[in-house]
């Protein structure tokens, strides 16, 4: 690598995304994509958008889209900022919030980005762990002495979720910001979002990739208090979010019925999945994101390269201090059925 | 604005982009958007994406997007990293290489994003004045002590373009990256994309933005070697660039006739604007870019004002030290017609 990178960036290993191969001859259950296509709307709000609009540069500040997704959490535009992907808005917040040597906290194990984002700002990352039933210690928060902490709630890999009087008590016992990353809420019985109102330092973040269907779109937004948008409006890119995609998620946020529909369809198949792992031996904890979590299996990777030799893809997690787990996508009905067909065969 | 965020982030008072009203009756002649449509290809290529492929997560290093970039540039596609608009990539160079209290120079006045940049990595920004010819001292880079180098070129607000040599002759007195910003080379004579062979430390970006009529796709990609390239990896969100922008932008890249005819419509009707502003009185330097700059006019807010009011936006650029300056982007021929026609009972 050059030798002109400041010295913790050189350090610093990346992030790595989960596998996206380009053959497409996979069943893909790893990165958490939703396997039923996106509300037709989106498809009609991109083509109306193409031509003239594009030779324009978007609205900064997506007004329409903030408009959108105000209406749908009862907020005011002025509490929402959409972002280039969650991804973005946590790159953009974990910027504005936390410098070199400061704390950034977060539950262990969830979201591995977050080290990634702490390391990106020479900033110090402390991971609390999680109890074995997956519930957490608000007073660790305190003590972290944290400018910064991050939730992954639902949270990846458990797919567990705190409920918002919980995440309410680790609000109220720092003096910082706290993300609450809901990636995964549309899948979950409850949000965090009206825990904004009360809590000035709690930023909810949103996704369109998973319960939209839209990870190749890249869009996601915050709900926060409008003097914490005002002030990461100064460090987001000017453009961050393209005419396309604003279109395309506001149009997406609208259909309901869609969002519906694919929601029921994931969550019955998620209860089918997390019974036949558990019925083939496996230790699937409830979930309420679109995947289910099998840890400390210690045939956790001849498992995940025997379904790869089959063309099925999921995900093999290594966490310091825990035996591998593999996490699962809930896919369509028969990618599950392939899924679990091939399972019996290997475990 | 709440008190979690960093001082260096509270004082500064982020960058403003130029006036996008959500009203189209504007003549908009003040953000160097093409005034003619993007290639058909664009619409179709983006149209070919949307469906399923949207479930899925972009391919996170844009390998087909930058094979075809390489392909453009005759480099390897090892050397291209597209990003969310060349702003992204600007934004992920600086904090690559520029860390807190660190130098980063430019020329000024200049795209006035590069202290943005460097106030939000709370580092230090240095400005090199241009000549009154708009030549630059090389050995003033020298002496900054930089860690990162900024040169828009051609230039805005100027429209000038150093030479690939006076260029390459900056790259080799200083032991820090060049980025040299070609926002704008798609409308000059030279470009700098062959000096990364022989200087390590050179970083071109470029933007579709401009000559590609796709300012609201959100694409743009550097050039660089593949040292610089690997490293940039690691700060950069995995999925910067979306589905709809890698196909579009490589479908834009590949039309070259219609890229070449916009180019050369726009060349012929900058000729047209820069004699018909000095035959007004204006001192219009000769433009390389899409734009011409006419400085140092006491009535220019009177100017641009006036024309406001007649619904035609210009950009009116103050720069400290400087008496403020009109800058306007090369329209259609209709667009600048009327420009001239109220420039001439305005002046």
């Amino acid at each position: 690598m050059s030798r002109f990178f400041l010295p913790h960036v050189a350090r610093m290993s990346g992030y790595q995304p989960g596998e996206q191969p380009r053959d497409g001859a996979y069943v893909k259950l790893n990165t958490n994509e939703n396997p039923y296509p996106p509300s037709p709307r989106v498809a009609e709000a991109v083509a109306a958008a193409l031509g003239e609009r594009l030779r324009r540069y978007p609205d900064p500040l997506g007004t329409a889209f903030r408009e959108a997704a105000a209406r749908h959490h009862s907020v005011t535009p002025e509490m929402v900022l959409p972002g280039n992907g969650s991804d973005d808005l946590l790159t953009i917040i974990t910027r504005a919030f936390a410098g070199p040597g400061d704390v950034i906290v977060a539950p262990a194990p969830s979201y591995i980005l977050y080290r990634t984002l702490a390391e990106l700002q020479d900033a110090h990352f402390l991971e609390i762990p999680f109890a074995a039933d997956w519930s957490i210690d608000p007073g660790a928060f305190t003590a972290s002495g944290a400018r910064l902490a991050f939730l992954a709630n639902p949270n990846s890999p458990s797919g567990t979720c705190l409920t918002p009087a919980e995440v309410a008590a680790i609000a109220s016992r720092i003096d910082a910001p706290l993300v609450v990353d809901e990636a995964y809420a549309d899948f979950a019985t409850t949000d965090c979002v009206a825990l904004v109102r009360d809590h000035p330092n709690v930023i909810v973040t949103r996704s369109f990739s998973k319960g939209y269907s839209l990870a190749g779109l890249r869009l996601g937004y915050l709900v926060a208090r409008p003097e914490i948008v005002e002030g990461l409006v100064k460090v987001k890119d000017s453009y961050n979010c393209d005419t396309l995609s604003l279109a395309g998620g506001a149009a997406a946020l609208e259909d309901r019925a869609h969002f519906e529909s694919c929601r029921a369809k994931i969550l019955a198949t998620r209860a089918r999945l997390t019974a036949a792992l558990r019925a083939l031996g496996f230790t699937a904890a409830d979930s309420q994101a679109n995947f289910v979590w099998c840890p400390a299996r210690p045939d956790a990777v001849a498992i995940y390269e025997g379904l790869k030799s089959r063309k099925i893809l999921i995900r093999l997690m290594r966490y310091p201090g825990h035996p591998p787990g593999l996490r699962v996508t809930v896919g369509t009905d028969a990618e599950v059925d392939l899924l679990l067909g091939e399972l019996a065969g290997l475990v």
